[in-house]
């Protein structure tokens, strides 16, 4: 026991790791991951500042906000520092656009961007330790996800925001320049705050779990730097993180190749606004849509052959608003093949309830097929005219096989910060 | 499915009781209840007010505080209506002197005060409507405690952090006056936002824990007024509270005789300022103190003979502060022995690095019963005389057979007033 707490454990080997990682030593390729997923989320919060359920937010917290200093993504006015990074990490995901680190399903964008805003006009903060920063975080969170996957989300935990709010708390802490003791102390103020299941998922307090790891790792950093303390052993103790929240630790997975293979190399993008497990699919249907511009009426029935995730995460039917859509299966074949396009407006609440999408997404019958890799997916068609249309995908855009390019990422960016 | 999500469920039934239940149906022996768990949490938090950690979680959160609208009790200043909660409730917890539900380990009188607290200005809020909403509060989170335990807290779960955000909501909820439905909505945005594990024991992180419910179980109530919503089958979901937390969720005993058994009533008051199993034991040693009056190093050797529980949340046997100390079982021994009293002081800083109590902790030694009640202990002192001691307290002060009463619960108020 004392052994355990006089080595330097798990938490503490990653808070060193957070806190003394020389710049020189983040190599150019995870630093460009880092400066894409910043860039991505900066869209995202951009996009989706519009949100009716965010101004809610924004009004109900007002009473509680301190003086407007961090400038709010996309909407008027500003806030203070941690108010802002949850209100910024809100608008990141509601339009469920994140980036994505596939191991894990954690989307680091929209928790690690707030961090940065909030704290990019302290003394010493250039656009540089603003990678940095998120670089560390990033890694922080989904090496903290891979040691717990895949028991922890299955198990319910929205991972975003559990492993985010630690993930958060590194980049605070990297960007307060906390040494290796006080982030130690700032993950663990973060990880007992750790929470959000997936319950929430489909409605307006899923994205609040997200924005609170964004504030609750911000202000986490904050207190460890006033010399306010938590246990070290945060992670691995026998009722810390890894065991509580577990249901399994892995600790090697939490440090294997730490500084040597960077997580963040592996961060993908969604070209699509809705759960990832469904892009496979509609990378298919769209093939089929501009190919063939079937008419909706003309398509009699649509087969889907799908990995087991998608009907456990996607399994809704008959979606009623923006927020639903995004988690349905039916919904995301149907927009894709009678709109020909999978963009915001295809998950917006006109489309949820669009009558031409309702009918069709009734003729939509899904398939678990448990040998289906997770990016891929199976389309068939049968049309009035008694003719078949197959499509297999066996890598969806987006995924690690076919991850997005530049141009693509650049386009997606533009959309969303239009009017 | 779409019978479970129709269908009243667990959570909308409690949902329904925190709103509807009409005040003429509390009995008088709730309301009293009720009105204790508010008093002993503000002689806490008074008497916790001047904790150096608390000065500096407020100096941290103070740039992201609102306009000052709600009193810091014990302090000079006020804070906005979110930020004050949290500031009592740590100020409420820190002396570790709360109230105690004894069959979860509850304690809900530092997550409930400070929402009483702050909406105590609001209009149409009198002091029967402040107790009225402690007692819904207190019954939705002991209730939720009964649900998931005993496997909740023996996982690791800061009980009193986790089932009390959901509690604060219930108690904000019904001093906001919202309706069943918005009610659940709250009970469902605090729930998602449930953390603290127990490793935090014994540091000034877990009284953070604490306060963070009382300020989130607010906020939740704020929101689910302003239209937020949540899922309305939070606590009994596949991926819900129950499920994800749990491990184990019983929604017979969230439920059972609900407005007629109230859980409020078997709410019990710690005479000491420490780890609550250590209460039996320090009973004994008193005894023996005030009887026979032995000087520390007459004490040959001292054995406790406790129930599991003290060794599992109290083995601590060489604290260095006040924090550790109230979680020490030879502390507590050494210190009621050799000083015959067992207040603020005998817990604080200067009491756990005192080197007659020092030494008196190393001749202190422990043996589990497994057949030891949790509210019994027996102590053994040798004397250097050769002369033997014992005495056997089948019932400590505070416990459901021995509850505090008038007199000592207003003695205990008035000594934390003082200055």
């Amino acid at each position: 026991m004392n052994a355990n707490i006089t080595s330097p454990g798990p938490t503490a080997a990653l808070a060193g790791f957070a806190a003394t990682c020389p710049a020189v030593e983040m190599p150019v390729t995870a630093r460009a991951a880092a400066g894409r997923l910043l860039l991505n989320a900066l869209g995202c919060a951009v996009g989706g500042a519009g949100d009716p359920a965010l101004a809610r937010l924004r009004g109900t917290l007002a009473p509680f906000a301190g003086p407007p200093e961090v400038t709010l993504l996309g909407q008027a006015g500003r806030s203070d520092a941690a108010t802002a990074a949850l209100l910024n990490g809100y608008a990141a995901n509601i339009l469920d656009f994140d980036d994505t680190h596939l191991a894990t399903v954690i989307h680091p964008g929209p928790v690690l961007l707030p961090v940065a805003v909030s704290l990019a006009a302290r003394p010493g903060v250039d656009g540089a330790a603003l990678i940095e920063a998120a670089l560390i975080g990033c890694e922080v969170a989904c090496r903290l996800g891979n040691a717990v996957s895949p028991g922890h989300y299955a198990r319910g935990w929205h991972i975003t925001a559990t492993c985010g709010v630690v993930g958060a708390a590194a980049a605070a802490g990297r960007l307060l320049r906390l040494d290796a003791t006080r982030m130690g102390h700032a993950l663990g103020i973060a990880a007992t705050q750790a929470s959000g299941f997936t319950e929430m998922l489909g409605g307006m307090t899923k994205s609040l779990s997200i924005a609170r790891a964004a504030r609750d790792g911000l202000v986490a950093a904050r207190l460890a730097e006033g010399g306010f303390t938590a246990s070290l052993r945060a992670l691995e103790a026998p009722r810390g993180f890894g065991a509580v929240l577990g249901p399994a630790f892995d600790a090697d997975r939490l440090l294997a190749g730490l500084g040597r293979h960077w997580e963040t190399e592996d961060n993908a993008f969604k070209p699509y606004p809705c759960g990832i497990v469904l892009h496979p699919l509609i990378d298919a249907c769209l093939q089929i849509a501009h190919e063939r511009r079937p008419a909706p009426d003309a398509i009699e029935r649509v087969d889907l052959e799908v990995h087991p995730l998608v009907m456990t995460l996607c399994g809704r039917t008959a979606p009623a608003s923006s927020l639903e859509a995004k988690l349905s299966h039916t919904h995301a074949a149907a927009v894709a093949l009678a709109r020909a396009e999978a963009g915001v407006v295809a998950f917006g609440d006109e489309a949820a309830v669009d009558p031409t999408l309702v009918g069709l997404r009734a003729r939509v019958h899904a398939r678990i097929d448990a040998s289906m890799p997770a990016d891929a997916a199976r389309v068939r068609l049968r049309l009035a005219s008694g003719e078949t249309v197959e499509r297999f995908v066996p890598h969806a855009t987006g995924s690690r096989e076919r991850p997005m390019n530049g141009a693509q990422l650049d386009a997606k960016f533009r959309s969303r910060c239009e009017p």
